[in-house]
């Protein structure tokens, strides 16, 4: 199997595998400039909050590109790379790489590409070590599940909860995925199942609803999801849904998994409530893809994301470990050895 | 507003509203035997345990105007009702209650008409009756959730956990429904959200996976199921999703009620994890309707229902009235009592 690459620089554009269309076609969307790049954000043809900071890092390269060094058409550029998805805190950490590279280096192109190619990267040695870390915690299991998607395509690298997935499959420590469809994008059932499958995974796809009755079953050792943004306090904001599962998870004491590079964690926002989430159009709900399902127009509550408490999460893995039932306490201790160590 | 009548008897013939094409098309099948009946029910074109039972009743009409009475012909096309969807107890109360006629009445096709006709018109009175005690119990909310369907088109009558939100609504002492999708057949969004706003409720859509998120922001002060089958002991087997529904609401302390007729408790069956749970095609999650969804063959994990324990129930509301708490010792007691007005 060759490695799943979705996001491509050459030739002074950025290549984004239009997650959109997959896996019915597999199309190439070229940007050119910051703003393609913001809208290719916007618009979901790249997805995945790893992604969307390696692509917006690339936004950055392109933007030097065109707009004088200190313009304000250069920090409008940026500004709009930074809004095109609210809730993924990924961006704004990558932009605030960028913008610093910018600023020791200014009007050096050179300096800024590579800056964005060290940053992906890095992500992509981050996604092997998660992979590593989650499936040494998990351990021999005949069965996973995860939610949405987490691999190459959202974080550019080899994945973070499906890296785990994928990793204990190789070493022959688990038998089977299960893959939840994701509503309303279908991200799990379009390209999680495309993924697992390359891979060569035995995978199971189930509706969202369904998950508390696998559980029930008896089938799964673990549910295993990412993470788009999280709170110092361990609280994490991931795709909708991802919050009930961890209830279900709990009352059949199953371990909840959430798998996430350093980058993922917001240490300035203290828990998960101050987060703010996106709500999206009606639309997704209603027409499937640009298909309409012929249902009444109607008021929808499409939140993209929920917060799972920390209570409700047995491991949250990053490329530096593994932190074990995590809250506020936990996790400062945390960040303080990781800053005596980088000190 | 015109009642909305998806099973009507007329000319000898059973007409259907097919509840696939809802909303976007008004398709009515004529049944003309028990055979086609029987077909209609497995392939979904009547749904709902108490429609799938009225349904039967006029298919016994249907049989016992095609074969002799006592005939082995006869006999089959009573097993291939029976046989037509495994869960649903409703079909084999109502196919009980059929024969009894024929056995007292043999070949006599008036009094089965009769039968069936009484049998439609005491659900419809129930439905009313149910509608009225989940009101009373709930008082007055600004947001009621219900998953599936369970209207007019899923009961032959005003719906079961659906007349109870008609019903406070039309007290006026409900704002607002909100409807899951309910997927792999989507009945929330194309048969719920359909029959919510012919009713003038103003109404709110949500992915199943969005209830959790839901529950946490306030919006809402009840979740209102149907049943296909109740165990002795008060176990709820309902539509996918319904379980992992219960423990949410729990978690929030948000009251979650089951509203279903005495003809769905199957008082032979101790508890749920005895009865037997339906799992379709892996084609319900991989196409939507006849169009394909354009994703890899793979394994699906596809129960049509999952099981709620008694003790995630917070009141059953039948049309002889409401438990509160089920468990085996309340519904024995209610049982006994029920039985001694009877007598």
């Amino acid at each position: 199997m060759t490695e799943l690459r979705p996001i491509e620089w050459r030739e002074q554009t950025l290549y984004l595998l239009d997650q959109r269309r997959l896996p019915g076609e597999e199309i190439w969307v070229a940007c050119c400039s910051a703003e393609q790049v913001a809208d290719a954000i916007a618009s979901m043809i790249v997805r995945g909050a790893p992604a969307i900071g390696i692509s917006a890092a690339y936004g950055v390269v392109l933007a030097a590109q065109r707009y004088a060094p200190e313009s304000t058409a250069l920090e409008q550029a940026l500004v709009r790379l930074a809004d095109a998805r609210p809730t993924a805190v990924n961006l704004h950490w990558a932009l605030a790489r960028m913008r610093a590279v910018m600023h020791k280096f200014p009007g050096d192109g050179a300096a800024l590409l590579d800056a964005a190619r060290a940053l992906h990267a890095q992500e992509h040695q981050a996604n092997i070590r998660m992979g590593a870390f989650g499936a040494d915690w998990f351990g021999k299991c005949t069965g996973l599940l995860t939610h949405c998607n987490t691999g190459a395509l959202a974080t550019g690298g080899v994945g973070t909860a499906f890296a785990v997935i994928n990793t204990a499959f190789q070493r022959g420590a688990l038998e089977r995925a299960y893959a939840t469809e994701t509503r309303p994008w279908l991200q799990g059932m379009r390209l999680t199942v495309w993924e697992l499958q390359r891979a060569g995974i035995p995978t199971t796809l189930l509706c969202d609803s369904a998950a508390a009755s696998l559980l029930a079953s008896g089938a799964i050792q673990g549910i295993i999801v990412g993470a788009d943004r999280i709170a110092a306090n361990g609280d994490v904001v991931n795709k909708i849904g991802t919050y009930g599962l961890a209830l279900a998870a709990r009352t059949h004491q199953v371990p909840f998994m959430v798998v996430a590079p350093c980058s993922t964690i917001d240490w300035e926002t203290s828990n998960g409530t101050a987060i703010k989430l996106e709500y999206r159009s009606a639309q997704e709900l209603l027409r499937l893809g640009e298909v309409p399902l012929g249902v009444p127009e109607c008021e929808v509550y499409n939140p993209v994301f929920d917060m799972t408490p920390a209570s409700l999460i047995s491991a949250l893995v990053t490329e530096v470990g593994v932190i074990e039932s995590p809250d506020h306490s936990r996790m400062q201790q945390w960040r303080a050895t990781l800053q005596n160590k980088a000190g």
